[in-house]
């Protein structure tokens, strides 16, 4: 089918895992036992969910660099360019590396961009990641207010709403709905998103309180748009709710890929995140063929 | 991490192999060896392109039902439908089982839902289908004219647009325009979709002539919507063109997928589309786990 030329000039196959956290999917590639050196020309023609295989962002598992961690990982998105963190990935990587039998830990302590972070498996197969400490100085969000309170009133054209902000590493604001179903996520998340008082952009969350313990939430990312699932935004949530007094210790998030259990033991403490990772499938990608003239 | 139930519950992987035509992507599964059982549940679960495998249809290979025929296939939906004909699948089809060692044949009959067809793996490992014999008359389309012609005014709001129309198999309208970019796809095409003198709906061609062997092509396809690579549609186009005196015989259509080289050797014979199939990678399909509580 090929000539001999074209065939010597191939790349091996790549053996690859896809994944996914409540629907935020991963193609995960181990570089423990050999290396893996992709171009961003590589990673897009991976990402194309019709020529390609596609995924969201794409997770490289590598050796740890020094004795007191694991492993490394880094992430990548469909574009090609590396990203600092995801609570959705840390999960699936730490799945991946005890499914692949690459550690019989339950504990993993992994080399990331954004610093050493360390995973556990729970005895249900869920992973509880340390999503670190939360910020809700206006400075540290970046946000623009002339004192720290618990919410801001915020004017989006005529109307004001009333914004709890937090940075989990990255910037949040938080508005309480009634009804997320019906909340006008697509029209003011972009507004807020690329409101002036937010000067490095920031993620909408629209919360719907159901009981001390359980909320439901849906979250417009910054750059991205409504997500599945955002990890840091149930976070932001769920420490916004407590500080406000509607929420406790320990809350379910209902996302729209799929629930998250939050732990936050209140202000000076970490915030914890636990919830499921899936393998979906192996495979063995065929770099493309040069296309033969028709 | 399951439970000793629960995995004693759970189906065997499933192997897989993903490919394309031109962009249009294909789960296929080998049931020669052994049968293959899915539920429309099931289809749907692969068919997710973040929580499954993800593809436009599902191409099912199973052993040929009678001694003149090497295979049979069928196609589903992504919503577990089945559909009786796809010129990529057909292609992709032909690939796979040449690829997997199914048979050493260049020449590969297969039954299908629409009957028995012939397809032919080129030296250049692109395949040949044979598309049928394209039909003209008005009754034969679907379409509501007082007698037979080779361009038809139809009337869209306040504007009059001339269609040839052609039956593939399906139905379809063919329209030529200066230049396919600008093409009114988005709205033109919905409206001709569904206009009353098509009383079977009917798929939609932009065709921009550059030569008499080469033309651009967009394609609205009923019920989907613009997609990157209508087998039918190129028939269509080239043998409206032929038609009307604009192309010769052999004619490379140019769809945003990429290439088709379309043959007509005129009235009362048949169409052949030769084009590419890409094997992008091979799977084993994990069976979801029930999810277990938070």
């Amino acid at each position: 089918m090929t000539t001999t030329s074209t065939t010597a000039l191939r790349r091996p196959p790549l053996p690859f895992t896809k994944m996914h956290g409540l629907g935020n999917d991963f193609l995960v590639l181990d570089a423990t036992r050999q290396p893996v050196a992709l171009s961003p020309e590589d990673i897009r023609a991976l990402a194309d969910r019709h020529f390609g295989v596609g995924f969201d962002q794409l997770l490289v598992v590598t050796p740890g660099p020094r004795a007191d961690v694991d492993f490394g990982y880094r992430i990548f998105n469909a574009d090609g360019s590396e990203v600092e963190q995801c609570g959705n990935g840390a999960r699936c990587f730490a799945r991946f590396v005890h499914d692949q039998g690459l550690t019989d830990q339950r504990r993993i302590r992994v080399q990331t961009c954004a610093g050493t972070i360390v995973l556990h498996i729970t005895d249900t197969g869920h992973v509880q990641v340390d999503m670190g400490m939360p910020r809700f100085l206006p400075q540290e969000i970046p946000f623009s207010a002339p004192a720290p309170a618990l919410r801001y009133p915020v004017a989006v054209g005529d109307e004001m709403v009333q914004l709890a902000v937090v940075n989990m590493g990255n910037p949040h604001a938080v508005l309480r709905v009634a009804d997320v179903d019906s909340a006008p996520v697509a029209t003011l998340g972009p507004q807020l998103e690329s409101h002036p008082r937010f000067p490095a952009r920031v993620n909408v969350g629209f919360m719907q309180v159901l009981a001390p313990d359980r909320i439901r939430l849906r979250v417009y990312e910054r750059g991205t748009g409504e997500t599945l699932a955002c990890g840091t935004g149930a976070c932001a949530a769920v420490v916004a709710g407590q500080r406000l007094g509607w929420l406790g210790q320990h809350v379910t998030v209902l996302l729209p890929g799929g629930p998250l259990q939050i732990d936050w033991p209140g202000e000076g403490q970490h915030v914890h995140m636990q919830g499921p990772a899936t393998r979906v499938y192996d495979g063995l990608w065929h770099w493309p063929e040069a296309a033969p003239a028709v």
